[in-house]
């Protein structure tokens, strides 16, 4: 169903000749100017799924993690473009059940939140409703022209670089990450990056999106994937190895570039860059993961379940 | 707490010199190129309250009425600014007892609807939950440069116009409407509009959101007030002049204009323009009805309650 989604949709729409890039990617390019192009992204985060704010929980979140989780999602769609986020537009369906203290404590929380990450809130809608609260956000951003870094520019023989450590972000990471907004940026302006993409799904996952929109195939080195001390702390039935392979919300950037360009990053890369080289781009279709002992095996797209739910982005 | 909310926001937020217009009117407007600039709404729309899908209910909607309404909703605000729709962008929470079926047939009636307003549905955002329908769009428009029509506008003496009869939505039309695109436009290239808005919360409520961004009061007249069929046909207590001052989902065009301008457009309208002169625009604050015996009373702006639940869009 969920593949059949994008499918469906783009089989059934009309090509838009204006429409730089549509359904497909992290975010759609909409023309600007001769020189900008414009990024939009949208996402809906809900309650029991994204985050927990239902308060007989004992897990529950506050709401100013919740606010800025919500936005915090749609800018690394940006950052995985090399964009620059500037407005933000909010819908919310806000529980019936609730007091003013918690609208006014939610509605300070997104302006809180529109200030760190230095966006304009522009606009929104609110509906009460007897049922959860459910966030969506829409961030539109910038980009020279030409430049977003698309998912589908990968080439073989390039080099597969993460931006830190992946892996349980469940235990608190996926609320209190910063978007690699930054880093983005930094990359789309000093190096040739030829694809790139944000960890939501999972690192499999995500790349599987890159070799399919390129069409290529993947090497990745079970000793060269960073994994999170979250990750290796978990005590379930996955290794930390598994953990940051396919667990989701990571939201870090994976991305490929030549081997020349990486090691023209290496030398000039400033401090708040990191770069994790976890493996190389193959003619080849279909991914493969090399482990300690050499042996290779082949690794499907393996999805990432949230929580409670399943989710797929368009965008 | 509705009102706080947009005050809330706004006394919050940093000012952004790089945005033309922010939250309060119907859309946001974003500077563009030298030429144009882009308009910018959201709205989310929710099962039991803007649409009922829940199939045990005797007055179900089809998804297709559904899908179509939800874009419908956008593209009257950017009508409202005199705008021209381009992109939307979707957010779908379904309910996780839906079958591939309900999916799709879902995901085709947004397709056919952005086929049917000529606007490219360029991203979005799925997910499945334990909860009802909810469905986020966000519509990116067009207008030249300083040209987008707002609330703000209205001058004393300016004549009050609605483009089509009002009141008893709810029988069917908040459905089925065609939002006033071609219209809006069509007065923003041929008339000096001084505010617009879309009647969405009633008459009274829209009114009110001019004058009170105006600074000025207005005088409308009952008998000059268009009442559609549904109004007159509904059979509770309130009158069909009710029902056409306080309905919400009219999605009809209200504006204001000089008298001369207003000469020009009964001469000039082309035969799809509908034209209500309901009253005039006063210096006087305060929104005053005059009844068919010549009595005037003071009418607040009485806000339109959905049919389950209680909405306000900050576009």
């Amino acid at each position: 169903m969920e593949f059949e989604l994008i499918e469906r949709l783009k089989s059934a729409l009309p090509h838009d000749s204006q429409l730089p890039l549509g359904i497909g990617d992290d975010c759609a390019i909409l023309a600007e100017d001769a020189r900008s192009e414009q990024l939009v992204t949208t996402d809906m985060l809900l309650d029991g799924i994204h985050f927990i704010y239902d308060t007989d929980k004992e897990n529950a979140q506050s709401l100013e993690l919740i606010a800025r989780k919500s936005i915090a999602v749609s800018l690394s769609d940006i950052a995985a473009m090399g964009g620059k986020p500037q407005t933000a537009f909010l819908s919310l369906a806000i529980p019936r059940s609730w007091d003013a203290d918690q609208a006014n404590e939610l509605f300070d929380s997104f302006a809180k939140a529109a200030r760190e990450f230095q966006i304009t809130l522009a606009g929104g809608d609110t509906t009460s409703w007897n049922h959860l609260l459910a966030i969506n956000v829409t961030v539109v951003g910038k980009v020279p022209k030409s430049k977003a870094i698309r998912r589908s520019g990968a080439q073989a023989g390039d080099f597969i670089c993460v931006s830190g450590p992946l892996g349980g972000s469940l235990s608190g990471k996926h609320l209190t990450f910063t978007p690699r907004v930054q880093q983005g940026q930094w990359l789309r302006e000093h190096c040739t990056i030829h694809a790139m993409i944000d960890i939501s799904d999972g690192l499999l996952a995500d790349l599987g999106h890159i070799l399919q929109q390129s069409e290529v195939g993947a090497e990745i080195v079970a000793e060269q994937i960073p994994i999170s001390k979250q990750a290796d702390e978990i005590s379930d039935n996955k290794s930390p190895l598994e953990h940051a392979l396919t667990d989701g919300e990571d939201f870090e950037l994976l991305w490929t570039m030549s081997k020349s360009e990486y090691e023209k990053l290496m030398q000039q890369k400033e401090g708040f860059i990191e770069v994790h080289h976890i493996g190389n781009i193959t003619k080849e279709k279909g991914c493969f993961l090399v482990d300690q002992q050499g042996h290779k095996k082949r690794r499907g797209d393996e999805g990432y379940v949230h929580q409670l739910g399943e989710e797929e982005s368009l965008l």
